[in-house]
């Protein structure tokens, strides 16, 4: 079950204006189930967006970069849950390209001006023809109090749905911040998640809200893994409709910057905490070392190690794992003599060794609670880092020894 | 339970002039269990080893590396399951030189002789008082027929012991080579593996000793992983006695080179096989790539997934998951377009999809083997790799929840 993750309340969740959205049940996998969701923008919207990493990135993913980079003004994105479209050639582009014309067709718009997403199962054809046989329902459901189906329409082995709002002043008017995210297992992010998608009513120029989506995606969905595993179709998206009137310049950035990046920061944080069979949300600050890329190295290794993971569940102070896995992170100048490790506030080691004043219960306490905090402190440098992950469960295996059938 | 794996018959195990193991039950993690080893080597015999390459290493990997290189001639090695002597800092140092000292009083050498090995838990006080107390029954069973159950002593998480011998031919002199290893859980050697023994009768000088078990783990435990955990304690040893009365030299390398890698390879596999948990073992072949690097990161990301490794206990052909495990191993310049992938002699993906060929019951036949091989063909070069590696079973959650208690 979800550690410490509330359901979004569909009242919270504030519209934001020149936005509408859409969903259908087009049973691309199973019937009776929201799979697909369309989100369209008012003329004038400007998008933004990071994408896998993957070499075998979905063909969506190729021409959602073709339709950014074409600079045409994006109208309108889709997403489908129940296959990936990813490892499926040729025919799968096409099936992008499919999915993209018939929408435009229904909207008005030219193909090049939406955006197509697709997350599931990996190396099927994609059902094109039960995609666009849904989109005329998708599309008469459309309406901007919709953000709560939308992150519905969007899980695929999610428990929980994933939205939030947030408001900030700027300049002595309201600008609204709105996300949503899917995901919950092929979770370590790199440039991007499994799906997110933020918008705000804020006027944003392209090169800035790219600039704006990168810092986000940095310090959220870049910093979250439940298996290690990165998705072949992982998109972050920020979209900016300019319909508050607010301008957002390199002068008043800072504010919004920041509630985008909250707004990031729960979407990520919550698919972690409904990662697959999490019984526990962990935390791991690796302090004070020379830059962030060792950082993250050794706090990877940790957030990365089946036998740091088990324990966890267990709830078993195993700490020893904690140490072996700094070992092995590929820091390989790292004095162990030096650094100092920390559960929640209880120091387990120092000196290359356990501390003196540890005590068994002390991390047995510790380890029996469900928000864990990890601190190694380096005591190398200035530079701090701060990952998030999840424990490993019997259900993890379960699910994934399950999720096709 | 281990895979395709018996158990070494002790008939089969072949002497190594020159050596003698002892075994006890020193009662260092529990009571009436063989937890103590001594293998006591006549003189003028060369040692050389691989050691891990973990920035946590054990204080007894930082001992035996001090004894290695100080060339006074080894004559003993001694080993304990049930406590790794790692993260103990200055406390466990003393403690490893103490194992040493006293064992150098026992057989009438020098401590600089002996080299220590421990393997267990990471961060609790090594009971040297019990290692040392145990010592006078283990030099009291010293004999040279005791293969089988020197295998035994280093077990821990094992199921199964591992241990192999075989004989060679050079010069007209036959050459005797045996071996054993331990390891089953925290598995992906880096240097070397867990522990790892292997003994010849043949004259091998030192710096050519070397280059031959560095050679032999580059092909065998650098080859395995089980769970992507580099152990702190990891070491692989090789002795020449010289009792054979052959001569080993750059002329006459290859012949005993191929039988201590075979020996290697067994002893490797064998913890894999054995791994926590397996039901599977898997062969994972890169072939046609530019270098060994991206052949070993392409390899040990399919090794590494938790969802291919799930994907294959359950039988599952979901093998989308090895496609993204490819095109996140981080060969940035990769084209997916042009690989191959083939499950056993099952053409599964080519073009960037799945092969018009594949179907679904040739994957499922293949997945339903306790015994698979995963082939992927680059199609950029002339350099291969294999690696070994088993599934993720709910046992290996359950025995990594439990296995301090």
């Amino acid at each position: 079950m979800p550690v410490n993750l509330s359901a979004p309340v569909a009242a919270q969740l504030l519209p934001v204006a020149g936005i509408s959205l859409g969903v259908a049940e087009a049973g691309i996998k199973r019937a009776h189930r929201k799979d697909l969701l369309v989100i369209k923008l008012d003329e004038g919207a400007t998008v933004a967006g990071v994408f896998t990493t993957n070499r075998f990135c979905a063909a969506p993913v190729t021409v959602a970069r073709e339709h950014l980079a074409a600079g045409r003004g994006i109208r309108a994105l889709v997403v489908n849950t129940g296959n990936a479209n990813a490892g499926t050639g040729e025919q799968g582009m096409a099936a992008a390209r499919t999915t993209c014309s018939e929408l435009a067709k229904l909207l008005g718009c030219t193909p090049e001006q939406v955006l197509p997403y697709s997350t599931g199962v990996i190396m099927e054809p994609l059902p094109v023809d039960r995609i666009v046989a849904g989109m005329p329902q998708a599309v008469a459901n459309l309406k901007a109090d919709n953000w709560f189906d939308a992150a519905h329409a969007i899980m695929t082995t999610d428990i929980v749905a994933k939205a939030v709002s947030r408001r900030v002043q700027i300049g002595g008017k309201t600008v609204t911040v709105t996300g949503i995210s899917k995901g919950s297992g092929m979770i370590h992010p790199n440039m991007a998640t499994m799906l997110g998608y933020i918008a705000t009513d804020a006027a944003i120029a392209q090169p800035l809200l790219q600039q704006m989506v990168s810092e986000a995606a940095n310090r959220s969905f870049n910093c979250i893994t439940v298996d290690g595993d990165t998705s072949t179709n992982d998109a972050l998206m920020l979209i900016a409709t300019g319909k508050s009137g607010v301008a957002i310049d390199a002068s008043n950035r800072a504010a919004l910057q920041a509630v985008v990046t909250e707004v990031a920061t729960v979407l990520a944080q919550a698919i972690v905490r409904d990662g697959e069979g999490a019984t526990k949300f962990i935390t791991i600050k690796v302090e004070g070392g020379k830059d962030e890329a060792e950082c993250k190295k050794i706090g990877y290794a940790i957030a990365h190690s089946p036998l740091v993971k088990t324990a966890f569940f267990a709830s078993d102070p195993n700490l020893g794992r904690i140490l072996a896995a700094i070992g092995y992170a590929g820091v390989t100048d790292l004095d162990v003599e030096t650094l100092t490790l920390y559960l929640d506030h209880v120091l387990v080691a120092e000196n290359g060794g356990r501390a003196a004043s540890y005590q068994e219960e002390d991390g047995q306490r510790v380890m029996k609670q469900s928000d864990i905090t990890i601190r190694v402190v380096l005591n190398r440098g200035a530079v701090n880092a701060t990952l998030w992950t999840c424990d490993f469960s019997y259900d993890y295996v379960k699910i994934n020894a399950s999720y096709r059938s």
